[in-house]
């Protein structure tokens, strides 16, 4: 058994089960778990479901989780052999509604980070009538601006860049070897160069990586947002109304990719936010557990709209 | 034999021989033909000396010339078996001094582009008085200032951020695929898209990187520039004296990496220059060989200093 088949089996015996649900002519893998007010988990680049396991079993009294995997990416579907630059944060937010849809969900509370921050900003300019309320870890957004590309932070985003490359995928998937160099890296330094975070599933990670397609599944998103990308750095985005959906961000102080300090223009894309910063890297979901779960549910708790028989 | 050693038998066929020359302690491997004035030619990065044999077949009737491998590369010595911060553009003119003086030459002539051309000025500024000209290639130079890392164009330089990573060269050269995948790219890509130009020496280049070392050998540079190219892009980098060593520059007009139009600032850097654009893309060597053969006789010999008898 692989190490990814022995940490989905772990993942079973402790209550989560993978479902493949089809959306818009794709089949989506998710993991689901617990019961309650519908909670939909959406993770970021270099992840897949997995990593919200301790997520779920911390909320599974509270919430029904369900945490898909992104369109590209982990065991969904990949529509494309090729490179595909048509896999925007839209797309992805258009996946997602249709995947609530399609379990019957109308309205629900969202979480996630990374590339999940830019599909829930998506679903909130989209259609902000179906999120109840929303929950960032360390977000990219507009307001990184200039700084996101500035000379001294060149070193932590080049692999933006890097991904959009035809050939990009080939080479990291070349050999497990090549693959587990590449991934290790994003994993242990975005942990804030804390290599016990991930230590016990970097192998299940390089099985998924593996996989045929996942590489490049995971590097559509940087070529698909490659335009949108420069126009933030060149300030040249057109302007967007502000998200409305309630909206709670904790950030890690220690995030070496998104720094805190570039949290500081929130108010001029959220009008219903609140901000808090943990001692973490990028990956607090992952790195807090206890923290992050017990942030979420507080959070959620506190939505009057949000009531256990809402679904 | 390996296309690598076949590349040198047909060199050496031609009249091109290679020497091991000891400076400072490091050896150097030199490779040298024709007779005449002494000329200088530096690689770039991903070059060695190699990329060199049509000039030297074109010149050799009109200068002793005299091609190394750079500190790191080719089949010079690797000082260190880790990354080395250490191999700065003074550290490579440091090197090519005390080269030349091995050799008995103490006046010369130079020529060079990419990792080259940073080594040029840096030569330019430490001893002007033993350059009799200098002839570049495509020049990066700190007039490119934020230019060289605007958004637009981290696409084209985000390998000069990924080369400083520790784990980069393990990486690249994890197997023969994913080094000729690594630097096909540079090749068919700097020479405007035209895989056409480094076809019959891809695997000698591939054989070239593939020795212990020589990955991690290039990296160095980008490690060792880190500091100043921040400054460049920053527009901080000091003042410094502008090059009054008689200077020609022949830039390709379909450079990707340095756009002909980022010339502009020339005449803040250098007193004495001139400038002519070909059609060619970063590799101005290789792909118009008899072009820049010519342009780099025709230059050499409107220096009236510079005698046949010189030596």
């Amino acid at each position: 058994m692989s190490a990814l088949e022995q940490a989905f089996a772990a993942a079973e015996a402790a209550g989560i089960r993978q479902e493949r649900v089809p959306v818009d002519g794709l089949r989506f893998n998710v993991a689901r778990h617990g019961r309650g007010r519908p909670l939909l988990l959406l993770h970021g680049w270099p992840e897949f479901w997995l990593v919200w396991r301790p997520i779920m079993e911390r909320l599974g009294n509270d919430f029904e989780l369900i945490a898909p995997d992104l369109r590209g990416c982990g065991d969904t579907g990949k529509p494309f052999a090729q490179p595909d630059p048509t896999a925007t944060a839209d797309r992805h937010a258009a996946d997602m509604f249709g995947l609530m849809e399609a379990l019957g969900i109308q309205r629900f509370g969202v979480v996630g980070g990374d590339l999940g921050a830019y599909v829930i900003q998506a679903m909130s300019h989209r259609a902000p009538e179906r999120l109840v309320g929303s929950f960032y870890f360390c977000t990219p957004y507009p307001g990184l601006g200039h700084r996101y590309g500035q000379p001294g932070h060149l070193i932590e985003v080049w692999y933006q860049y890097f991904q959009q490359l035809p050939w990009a995928a080939e080479l990291v998937g070349s050999s497990r070897h090549a693959c587990r160099l590449y991934f290790r890296h994003f994993l242990d330094h975005w942990s804030g160069d804390n290599p016990a975070v991930f230590a016990d599933l970097l192998e299940a990670y390089v099985d998924n990586f593996m996989k045929p397609g996942n590489i490049q599944g995971g590097f559509d998103w940087y070529l698909s947002s490659a335009a949108t990308r420069r126009l933030w750095l060149e300030g040249k985005l057109p302007p967007q109304p502000p998200i409305s959906v309630p909206t709670r961000l904790l950030w890690g102080r220690r995030d070496p990719l998104i720094p805190p300090d570039w949290s500081d223009r929130l108010g001029d894309y959220w009008t219903d936010h609140s901000l808090a910063f943990v001692d973490a890297g990028h990956y607090v979901h992952a790195e807090r557990p206890d923290v992050a779960a017990g942030e979420i549910r507080t959070f959620f708790d506190g939505l009057r709209k949000y009531r256990p028989d809402m679904r």
